[in-house]
Formats: structure tokens, C-alpha cells, sequence
């Protein structure tokens, strides 16, 4: 069952009922202003850190579920409704609800009266804007009462939540006309406030929620609105809020237009934070208010936001017969790699933007799906995680995005971390072919001088290092899989499996790191030698050779690759095992790496993951699930059957098996995996899978769960990177190399062929593979400007365009 | 404005509507197991540490405001209703509200149908019962749906409302007949879990949340409730819920009672954790169900507990013409000294049970107020408070109660908590006359070998230890004005001021801590000389005259003690300063140390206090109130003009002052202060006091507030044992000392006397007041069983009862 339909020519999802099966929401703001919004208004703000800067108030997992955000209300003739439908819920006679690039739109109609309202951040201002339209389609005058309400956050997001001692008696605001600042803690440190704002003179207003509300009304009723009037209320401490009152009347097929403005500033300088005793500097407000103080001003902001998201995606486009794998790859697999950029782990519907910082690991991965779209910002981005990182190698596993230092909670020992840091910079230089970063300086955490490349050798030579009894990578805390933890023992209840370090010794090993090390292993021998630096090209090129001889001698099973050997030297991931035979990491990752391509085990292994592994909604992390606690595996079995680690299909590895999959040819299977979750290939089962058909979630309950093909922890998953990453480089097979862009389809045999448009280094491509012969692999030619090149690689391209026509067969 | 009444003979406050200007809440439960409710039936379960151990979710500062708790909705010809009003909020014909000790009752009627909602927690087993009956006054037959509701946590609140990804995942249940099992993370480390039953069959159940309520419905109007069937619902993750369906009829006149029981169980053994695959060891619970499955059952425990507490409360009885004071003193400052002993100030609706473990100053302070009722119980919190403490004297600010140790975040360094420690080890020596208990072993935090006595000599000796320029004691981290922040300087916003720590090597000196030192002086030197410590009685005689002479030359302004000296040596406190001219704190501790008594300066102190700091609503801690932030001063200059710190009425001081009047002899003040800020003195202005009008509040909002004579912060407040002991020992002047119970009553002249029934040391006295002269201070003559007696302590009683006749004069 679906709830709406893509909009491809405008790049919407177009959500037609209010009552998603859970709030589908959408981001706003891609610099340093963030704001989420559901598809009926609820949500918050926050200035770069989501933890320590939340501008409004957000509560989780509340009753109704997305309770609290940017609501209005429309009052005549003593009832009233919100025209996003929450939070009076009352029933409209029309709605809609358009998600697109950096802008939600909410259009409904109720009782003749015809309403829009777009929320976007404007591409360079740390504001949000409300465009409200209301039309009157009754053919009499209509008198109106519209009310606005948001409520503020006192900036640390945990803090708001828990220290009600203290905050009870801090909030202070400033009412200047239509303008309602939020001025708490401004008195003392903070050097910054809000405001919200309206173009047009006010009949009333409210900052005290429980003047605005009443003490036991909810969003639905509030008392001030059931009266018609506001109470002039000024907030003293308790709950702040912001509420406008507008009074009006609409004649018949008249409309009006409002814009409302939720802004952030921050003085630079004390002696500039007061204009006069108790009143805050305000001059910076009002010079945001006044640029965008009319409906003029904001329709041009809107399309200069308009032409940033169409600039930014026009890198990569697909013309394909395809409508649903065209929408994913053109807009919304890229859209979704800017938030997770953006974003990271902090805040979403499922990410309270409490606990976590930016994670070395996950930022590393996500730089993967965003290195075209935003090469310089990735640059930056690579340079702070480089900066997290011990002099060994190994790297603090989170850094708070407001000081960019490491977060000592969570603290180092994720053996996997180091190698990505190698992954994405090799990304990068892949992308834009700027070796300069090389060179940059960044120092290590403890402070020594060090270049970008220093960092690199730190990393790869971490893993050589670190070598087990069977000479294969020590797993350390854990690997990418957090939660399958060989290296700590957990007995008490609510421990944290992420801090605990109880067998530190632990000799337990990771063939998936093993199968990392060989997969980058290539690429860093390529960085080395660009350095110049042969002795240490000779000395990687000696250890990917000795951890192939490893695996191939200790990190076989039978039939696949094992996961890894436990504190004990037993085999974890192997044939026989009562529970998780079989894991879906070191499957991907070996083959990545080259492993078993001469034998024939990789296409064993592949067949094995089918096998074992497949599902009707996805590939499931491990199988069997595991069905009680195993104190030496961890937090992995912490989980019910089919939940998250323990047998769901998590989505971020998927897309390993597709490459792998592309890697031995088989195009069949490769789309077949990556549609069994590509969220617009789920768009009919929305229902069932219940998290935004439009990005894709961290996890689907596995065959195990009560609820199979549920989705969970949707926007805010490497699963965006990854998967980009394979259909982009290793289906449709444009995949950017050292040496130049390389041309590699692995497809179904049935498509006819595609086109790209590519960005790639300056230079505009225009590819056109044709599949004449129904093939899934193969160049029969490849014509650069009509010219057919050598090979799959297209290089010492100088134009500003460049058209490729590929024959496979 | 009154929204109730008392109701002594039960010893309840009797709420007579539900829209409370706050929610008014009581506590259940004083062992391990604890709940909060307010009188719509809101709040939540924990067992042991609120953070740790919550058992039922509860949002804080939500809206509504109260929102969540144990939830009944009554169901009748499709429409329904919340006997408790919340959550459904309908009109009720008649609703009753009676927070008793220990237990609440909720009556209401609506359309004839009358219920009653008994509440309590039995005294000897971790389990909340609910009495619940109902009766149909109509003269038909009725045929009802009852339907039950509440909501399980996580287990750790912190992480269960922010932690999704995760706990999203995590949540399982067993449902056995009538019987709901919460069992998330059962199977794997926890050894507990809740459930929730009824003495009846039941047509139906959710698990759920969803299922039941709808994602987008509230707690007032549940989808399954609405429908009138429950979905047999079984969580797997998300939130999961409790809810039964009780389908039944009354004919006219009839009534039903059912018992509804939520309770929690530990398994101590892993071996006995599993009763069958999947299936929990339900054996110690069902033993529990069927403990309290019957009415007769329940009244019988109820009785129980009746008598548990009018025993407890039997202690200490006064009899006075004015029943607002006999209510305080005989019922609900003791009731509030229990609660503040059981929580700290870990659970109220203004503590999140999130970040406070137990205090050492605040439950050393408690222990002030509850030795005479619990002392063996306070025994064991002196040993546990000692054993936080290190071998310098100083101890960590904070410990957790379910593992006794230190609070690391929080650390030590707050130079008055040591001399806490002497204060409740005096008041429980004079209380008991029990000595042994400083020969017990108790070691230092480090793990070295102490006595009791060795700790208070620690603390002693750390004040002389810690002596700064003008020979006054260093105020370290904070004394108890945990705000008056003189050795740090925060610049960075939202930084915590109780942990910032960059001016360590500051000299900053409290008086406040130099009067505390001379009041409890005496009393440690008594104990050296029990303890034929001679030495040391010498030694502290020294440094209390040293003391002195530096308070007299340092620490007096001219018509009052200063409070501090800061960073930089300047005077805090004095007259002239711009802000905060005269503080609260060291006029009370000065005058109680004894100084000034004999050169008129402590009454010349006093008559300022009266001057700058009283006012119609009590003592403010401050004047005049800090306009701007001060960064020498800290947190105290954080607080809007009139809140919290920054002159409030911050209750706790009051009785420091209430007892420096008495020490001179003016019962007028004394009492007049006493009256302004005790609760049941302020019923009639509920609506402006906001806080139950049966208990103490932290603050009420000082004259430069918005919002004068609003408390906030009300239960959990060291208010309520200083008060206790102001009342009792001071203005009652029912006083025990070493030697025995002193009679030293300061009233105001106008009383004619009183009666007080009071427990010592297992004697039973019946101590007569009579005020013939009226006077304020002075006794005529004590006749202890008809003989008279010299001095005023009475000595070497042995019976089990004693009548005394004062006659003052």
C-alpha cells in the first residue's frame, strides 16, 4: 500500500495522506541551521550540534509519536484546525504533503479555505522560513484568527530534558512588535538567541506555554486558542514559547500571504551583545527579518535553493527505463548522502541527537557518497577525522561536530577505524584527482605534526600491527560490526557493550578486517608510489600478500569466508555453529579484496550468502540468529532474533555483496539485492515497511523478527553511501579510478542499456551504454568523441565535455 | 484560593478538583520499590534508583503537563471516561483526591457510576496494587468495559528516551492469562522483571503501544478504548505497554472491586531464570499475585501499612490551638523528612531521577529531620555517606544508591560538606544516646581502616586544614550555597558550574562555613571527650577560639557577618556592594555559633535581616538581587533577579534564621518567619503557591521575580528536616541533647501553651506547656512526674513514661 507518489520532475515525494504508517520526514538547511519536519510539521532546529545547541523543543518517542514542532492554527467562527493536520488531527478535506530538496511543503484545504505553507532554509542564513498562503474558496467573507506556536529548547538538548530544577527558573524572552525573541541563559555566557517572527502586525501573543496552552491541554486544544485571543503572556522561567496571533478576513477567492521566520544569531563580541539595560542587541535580527519580509524575497531565496540542489545532483544523472531506479539514483540516493554528510549520526526520528558525536567510521564511509557532489566540503571534513587520530593509527571512534574533539566516553580501539580513513581519501583523490591533500598538515590527536599521507601509513601499518595468533587482524573493541564483541565479556545489566573492556588481551580476530586491508591494500600501494614512497609501497605489497596467504589458509569455512576467531581461538561464522553459520561482512569485503576469484570460491561464497543469507525484503547480516545471550559475542546477541545485529537484514552491507556479486559478474543478482531495498523499489509495501520510501533505513526486521520487512532508523546510514556507491560505480559501472574514469557496467541481461550524465574532474560525460547482445558484462567498444579508446578507462580527458558511447556485449 | 482541604483525622490533604495549579503529587512505597503520583493518577515506578532502575516510562515537562501514569478508562454504549480524570480529562460529577501516608485514593462519579482508585504500595514487597471499585448508582443495569493502562521503561531512563536505535529493537513481553511480563533484555543480563495483573479474567490485552493507542491518538482517546476491544497485542520492540480488558455488568446498586497489581521481581540465580524456552521463571511473581489477590487480601495490607505509619508518625504528637501547625508538625513535615530520607533528591516532579545521586551535605542534612523516626535506618546512611568520604575529610559530593560509590563527574572539593557529617552523627547521638556507632568500622573511600570517629575527626580537621588569609575556611568548589561559585570562572556556555575547576589555587573564605564550624563545634568536642579523646577536645577548643576571633575581626560588616571573601580578597556580602549586600546564610550559622550574643551584634544582625531580607512571603537568600552576570560570583548570578540563588525565598535557610531568633529570645520572629513558608500556612493562596500545600518547596519567587510567591521544586528539599528541627527543637523547644531532652520553648507570647506526646530514647514523654504570663522565653519551673527539676534538660529517666509540666515565666 502506498501513502503518495514521486514527483520526478520536481524531485518530490508527494505524500497524500497525513496518517503515515510512522512520521516521514525531511531535513532543511545544509550548513550550519538544521531543522527536521515531518510530514505534518513536527519537529525541531538546532545549530550545528544537535546536542548542544537545540533551538527547539523535540520530545522522542511521545504520545501521539511526532508530537511538537512549527503548528499553526486557523480559527472562524469559534473552531479551529491546523491546517498540517497535527496537532489537532481534525480532519481536512484535502492534503498534501511535498518532501523535496531542502523544502517541505504542506497543502491543505478544509472547509473552503485553501492553505499552503513551505518551510525551507535559505541556502546562507541560519533561519527557517514558514511561506503560508491562505485562500479563501467560499463564496463569502470569511473572518480568520491564524495562530503560530513553536516552543524553545534551552540549547542542551539533554539538559533540557532532565534538569527542571534549574530550568524551571532560566528562561527569559523579549517581545519587540511581531517579533519574539528567546534570550535564556543570554544574560550570562551564551552570546546567542532566537527568534520568531512574522511580517505583519499581531493581534496577540504568547511566550509562556502554559498562559498559550493551559496547564493539562495539549497541542490539540489549546486553551488560548479555544478563547480566540492570546494573553500577551512574557515567559519567566518554565516553558518558552512563541506564539503569534494575525486577525483577517479573506472575501470570497481572496488570498493572503504571510511569512514567518524562525531565525538564529550570534553577537561576535561581548561589548556588543546589549542595546540598553535587559535588551538584547537585536540589530542582527532585524536584518535577517528585513531580508526576508516578503513573499518577493522569499520566492527568490526559494530559487536560489531551487538552483543549489539542481546544480549540486546534476553531477550523476541516469536515464533509464526504469522510473523507480532513475529516482533513486538521480535525487533521492544523493539527497540522502548530503544529509548523512550533513548530518552524520546525530539527529533523526530514530537519532535523539543526544548521545553521539560524528563517528570516524561512519563519516569516513558517508565521504564515499558524497565526494562528487561536495568535494571540497569532503576535503575538510577528512582533514578533521584525520586530526582524531593517534599517533598508531588507531583514532578516537566519535568527535563532538562543535569542538572537533574526541569524544574520551567512547574512546579508541574499533580496529577497523583506521582503514577508512585510507577508503575515503582514496575516494577522494579518485574523484577529483587532487593529490594535494596529501600533503596537508594535519596534526595527530596527541599534537604531532604530521601530514594527511602520514596519517594513511599510520592507518594501514595499524593493521599490520596488530596481527593475531593466525596472523590475521586483531579485532580490538570491534570491527565495523559494533556489536559483535569478541574482546569484552558483559555480565551486568545495562552496561554499555561499547565501553566495557574486560579482556583486553583478547587475540581475537577479524577476517573482515582482513578482507578491508586487502580490498584498500591496492589502492594505498597506488598512494604510496604517487608519494614517491617505494619502501613503503614494497612493504604494503609484502603484507597483502602475507594476510592472503592468512586468510586463505585460517579465514576459509567450507563453503565461505568466517566472520572471525573469538577470545578463545574458536571460529565464529563457520559451518556447524548452532547459531550465525554464516555473516554477511567478510563475504563482501574478501572479495572486494580479490579473494577466492581464481578458485572459483568466491562465486561458492556468493552462492552460499544466496543460499544462507537471502530474503524476500534483503540480505540478512548473519544466519541462524542467535537465540540466547552469548557472553562471548556480545551485544549481537543481545537482540531478539531478526532484530538489527542479530539477523536483520542491515542494509549497510548489502550493498558489499552487490559489488562482490558485480565483481564475479553477476548482474542478475546485483540488481536483484539492490532493488530488494532500494526504498522506491519498497514504495508498494509502505505499510509494511513503514520508515520514508524515499531513503533508505539502517535495518529491516530479518525472517525471524514478528514483523519481517519493517524498517528501522531511517535517513541517517552508511547505507546511503554504500549503496550509491554500488549502483553508480559497480552496476551501471562508472566508477572513478586513480588513473581516470573507468566504464564497467554489470547489469541485468535483459536491460537495453542507459545513460549518464557524469561530472567527473570539471569535465562533463555523457555516456551512452548499449547492450545489444543482452549481456551483463562485457565491452565489446568504448568511444571517447567518437574515438574508441584502449580499455575501460577513459583518461587525459581535456574537454569541458566529453561523450562516451559503450557497445557491451 | 484553596483547591482542597486537610483532612487531619486521616491525616490526608483531600484534593477537591483535579486541575491542580500544578500536579500534586505523593509518593508510594519506602523500602526499595517507589512510585510518584499525582493526583490524576500520573507519574511512575522505580525500583531502588530512579536513573537505573525505572520501571514505568514518564515524560517530564510535557504537555499536558502531567502526562502518562496508571491509567484507567471506563467504557459504556461507546463512549468512555478516566475515573482519575487523566488522561481523558472528561468532566467527572464528583472527583476526590486523598494523598494519604503512603497511599493515594482517587474517588470520582460520573453518570452515576461511583469508583474508587486506591493506591498504595504494601509495606514489605516491590509491588504498586490498585484497588479499584466501582458502583452503579443508577437504577439499571449497566453493562461496562474496564479498560487498564500502563506504560513500561527501559529499565535505564536516560538511555530509554534517547537511546531508539537501540531500544526500538530490544522490548519483549509474556502474557500469562491476566498476567503481563515485561522481560526486555531478560534475555540477556537483566535478572528481573515487572508485570501487570488483575484478579479476574480479562477479554482481551495489549502489549503494544501502537496497537493500542494508534500512532497518531493520545492517551486520551485510545484507538482500542474507542473501538472497546483490545487487540491481544504482543510487543516485539518499539514501546511496550500494559492494558487489560475487563468486560462486566452491574445490575442497580451494585458494586465490583477488582485488584490490579504492577510488580517487580528480582531472579537471584542465573540458573533459575527460565522456567522453559523463551518462558521467564514466573514462579516468585505468581507467589506475589496471589499474596494480594483478594480485596480481604488488600484491606488487610492496607491496614498494615495504616498502622506502620501511625506508629512511625506517634513519635512525636503536638497539641495546639492552631491546627495548621499541628498538621505540619505532626504529620506532614514528618511524612515530607521520610520521603526526603528515601528519595534524597533523586525522584520528584521537578528531579528527573536522571542525574543526582544521594548528596552528602543534602542527605547529612535529611538525616536531621528523620533520626527520631527512623534511627537504625539512619545508622546505616551515616556509615554509608562516612564511606564516601576521604581520608583529608573531604568526601565526593554525590553516591550512588544502588552501588554506594562516589560520583566521579561530580567529584569533591565543597569545603562544607565535611562538617555535615558531625551535624547528623550529633543528631543522632543526642537523638539515641546510642555511642557505639562511632566505633564502628566504616574505611575511607581509598579502603583505610576507620572508625565513625575517625571520620569526624577527618572533618574537623579539614576545616582547620583548609584556612585561607584571613584565617577563615577556604570555600573550595562551593559551601552550600552550591551557586555562590567563587573558585571558578566559567566563561563557556552551558559549562557546569559544579565541575568547572580553574581557579584551584583560589583563596576565596566562607563565613558561612566558619559559622558552621562553631556550631557544631561544641558538639564534636563533647564526643572527643566521650570518646576520652582529650587531645583533641583541646585542639578543637583552639581552633574554635581561633575561629572566632577571625570571624569577629574578618568576618563582620558593619550591621551584619559578611558571607565571603572572593577570589581576589574582596568583601561578598557587604554594605555597599552593588548587588547582594547582605546574604542569608552566615547571619543564621554566625548567631547559631554563638557569636555576637554577647555585644548585641547577632540581634543588631537579625533586625537587618528583618530589614533587607524579609518579606510577605518569607526570608529571600539574598538582596538586592544580581542584575548582571558576575563572573567571580558564578552560577548565583546566572538565576533571573528573584529565582533560585538570586534571591528567592530558598526555603532551606529559613529555619537557620527561625533558630537565631530563638537563640535571642524572639519567639514573635521566629514564629512569624516559620509561618510564612510553611505550606499548610499558605493553603489559601494555592493558586499563587502552585505546590502541594502539604509539603515544603525548595523556592518560592522572591520580590523581584515575575511570578512573587510561586514555590517551585517542591518534596525533595533539605527544607523540609531544618524546618522539622526549627519547629520542634527550637520554637517548641522539645530539644535532645547529649545529656538528655532539653525544654526550652521561644513562642510567640500571645500562645497559651501547648502539649507535645514525644518518643526518647524509648521513653514515652507527655510534656505540658503552659504560658500563663505569656511570655516568649523562660521557664518558672519543670516538673518531671510531679517533681520538680534543675535546669531545663531533663536526666536519668528510666521509665517508660514521663509527664512534664513546664511552666513558663
Amino acid at each position: 500500500m502506498k501513502y503518495g507518489h514521486f514527483d520526478d520532475l520536481k524531485n518530490e515525494y508527494v505524500i497524500e495522506r497525513p496518517d503515515t504508517p510512522y512520521p516521514w520526514i525531511n531535513y532543511l538547511g545544509s550548513k550550519n541551521f538544521f531543522s527536521l519536519i515531518s510530514n505534518t510539521a513536527g519537529g525541531y532546529n538546532f545549530y550545528k550540534d544537535a546536542s548542544k545547541r537545540r533551538l527547539t523543543r523535540y520530545r522522542y518517542n511521545n504520545v501521539p509519536v511526532d508530537n511538537g514542532g512549527r503548528y499553526y492554527y486557523i480559527y472562524e467562527d469559534g473552531k479551529f484546525f491546523s491546517p498540517t493536520w497535527a496537532p489537532t488531527y481534525s480532519n481536512l478535506d484535502d492534503y498534501k504533503c511535498r518532501h523535496g530538496l531542502g523544502y517541505t511543503i504542506i497543502e491543505s484545504n478544509n472547509n473552503n479555505l485553501k492553505t499552503e505553507l513551505k518551510f525551507f532554509v535559505p541556502e546562507n542564513d541560519n533561519t527557517e522560513l514558514h511561506h503560508f498562503k491562505i485562500k479563501n474558496l467560499a463564496d463569502k467573507t470569511r473572518n480568520l484568527k491564524l495562530f503560530s506556536l513553536l516552543e524553545f529548547c534551552l540549547y542542551d538538548a539533554l539538559d533540557d530534558m532532565t534538569n527542571f530544577q534549574r530550568n524551571f527558573n532560566t528562561a527569559e524572552v523579549e517581545i519587540d512588535g511581531a517579533t519574539i525573541y528567546h534570550k535564556t541563559e543570554y544574560r550570562e555566557r551564551r552570546n546567542h538567541y532566537t527568534f520568531f517572527t512574522v511580517n505583519q502586525d499581531i493581534a496577540g501573543f504568547d511566550t509562556d506555554r502554559e498562559s498559550f496552552l493551559g496547564l493539562y491541554n495539549s497541542f490539540a486544544n489549546p486553551a488560548a486558542v479555544e478563547d480566540g485571543q492570546l494573553h500577551n503572556s512574557v515567559a519567566h522561567g518554565w516553558s518558552p514559547i512563541a506564539a503569534h496571533q494575525l486577525d483577517f478576513s479573506l472575501s470570497p477567492g481572496e488570498e493572503k500571504e504571510f511569512i514567518f521566520q524562525f531565525g538564529y544569531v550570534e553577537i561576535e563580541s561581548k561589548a556588543d551583545k546589549w542595546s540598553g539595560p535587559n535588551s538584547i542587541n537585536k540589530q542582527p535580527a532585524e536584518a535577517l527579518i528585513e531580508k526576508y519580509n516578503t513573499p518577493t524575497k522569499v520566492n527568490n531565496a526559494f530559487t536560489e535553493l531551487e538552483d543549489y540542489w539542481q546544480d549540486l545532483l546534476s553531477g550523476f544523472k541516469l536515464e533509464h527505463a526504469d522510473p523507480r531506479l532513475e529516482r533513486m539514483v538521480n535525487t533521492w540516493n544523493q539527497y540522502q548522502c548530503m544529509v548523512t554528510y550533513n548530518l552524520a549520526r546525530s539527529a533523526s526520528y530514530f537519532e535523539s541527537g543526544i548521545s553521539r558525536g560524528i563517528g570516524f567510521r561512519d563519516s569516513n564511509q558517508d565521504l564515499l557518497g558524497s565526494a562528487h557532489l561536495i568535494p571540497k566540503r569532503v576535503k575538510t571534513r577528512l582533514l578533521d577525522l584525520a586530526a582524531t587520530q593517534f599517533e598508531d593509527g588507531s583514532a578516537y571512534h566519535q568527535y563532538q561536530p562543535l569542538t572537533k574533539k574526541g569524544n574520551d566516553k567512547i574512546g579508541s580501539g574499533f580496529n577497523d577505524d583506521p582503514l577508512w580513513l585510507i577508503f575515503a581519501t582514496a575516494a577522494y583523490l579518485k574523484e577529483t584527482g587532487d593529490y594535494s591533500i596529501l600533503t596537508e598538515e594535519v596534526p595527530f590527536n596527541s599534537g604531532k605534526k604530521a601530514s594527511l599521507f602520514d596519517h594513511l601509513v599510520a592507518s594501514f601499518e595499524h593493521v599490520i600491527n596488530n596481527l593475531g595468533p593466525h596472523d590475521l587482524p586483531l579485532i580490538g573493541h570491534a570491527d565495523w560490526n559494533d556489536c559483535l564483541n569478541l574482546s569484552a565479556f558483559s555480565e551486568k545489566p545495562g552496561e554499555s557493550f561499547q565501553t566495557v573492556s574486560n579482556k583486553s588481551d583478547s587475540p581475537a580476530e577479524s577476517i573482515m578486517i582482513a578482507g578491508m586491508f586487502l580490498t584498500v591494500g591496492p589502492d594505498y600501494i597506488k598512494i604510496c608510489q604517487q608519494q614517491n614512497k617505494q619502501d613503503l609501497a614494497e612493504k604494503a605489497k609484502k603484507a597483502i600478500s602475507t594476510m592472503k596467504q592468512a586468510v586463505n589458509k585460517y579465514g576459509r569455512d567450507q563453503e565461505w569466508f568466517l566472520r572471525a576467531y573469538d577470545y578463545f581461538g574458536d571460529k565464529i561464522g563457520a559451518k556447524g555453529n548452532q547459531y550465525a553459520e554464516i555473516f554477511i561482512e567478510p563475504q563482501g569485503f574478501c572479495i572486494m579484496g580479490g579473494l577466492g576469484l581464481d578458485d572459483g570460491f568466491a562465486s561458492k561464497t556468493l552462492a552460499a550468502v544466496n543460499q544462507h543469507l537471502n530474503s524476500e525484503h534483503g540480505l540478512m547480516i548473519l544466519n541462524p540468529t542467535i537465540k540466547e545471550y552469548q557472553l562471548n559475542l556480545g551485544e549481537i546477541s543481545s537482540y531478539p532474533p531478526g532484530y538489527k545485529e542479530n539477523g536483520a537484514i542491515f542494509c549497510h552491507n548489502n550493498p558489499w555483496i552487490i559489488i562482490a556479486e558485480t565483481i564475479v559478474g553477476n548482474g542478475e543478482r546485483a540488481f536483484e539485492y539492490y532493488s530488494k531495498i532500494a526504498p522506491a523499489y519498497r514504495e508498494e509495501i509502505s505499510d509494511l515497511h513503514r520508515t520514508e520510501p524515499y531513503v533508505y533505513s539502517q535495518m529491516i526486521a530479518g525472517q525471524d523478527a514478528a514483523d519481517f520487512g519493517e524498517a528501522k532508523n531511517s535517513w541517517l546510514t552508511g547505507t546511503a553511501a554504500w549503496n550509491f556507491v554500488a549502483i553508480s560505480q559497480w552496476i551501471l559501472g562508472i566508477r572513478p579510478e586513480f588513473e581516470g574514469l573507468k566504464i564497467d557496467p554489470v547489469i541485468p541481461a535483459s536491460w537495453d542499456g542507459f545513460k549518464v550524465k557524469r561530472k567527473f574532474r570539471d569535465t562533463d560525460f555523457e555516456i551512452t551504454v548499449k547492450n545489444p547482445d543482452h549481456v551483463s558484462q562485457g565491452i565489446k567498444k568504448i568511444l571517447v568523441n567518437g574515438q574508441k579508446i584502449k580499455g575501460q578507462v577513459i583518461k587525459d580527458f581535456k574537454q569541458k565535455k566529453v561523450e562516451v558511447e559503450v557497445i557491451m556485449g
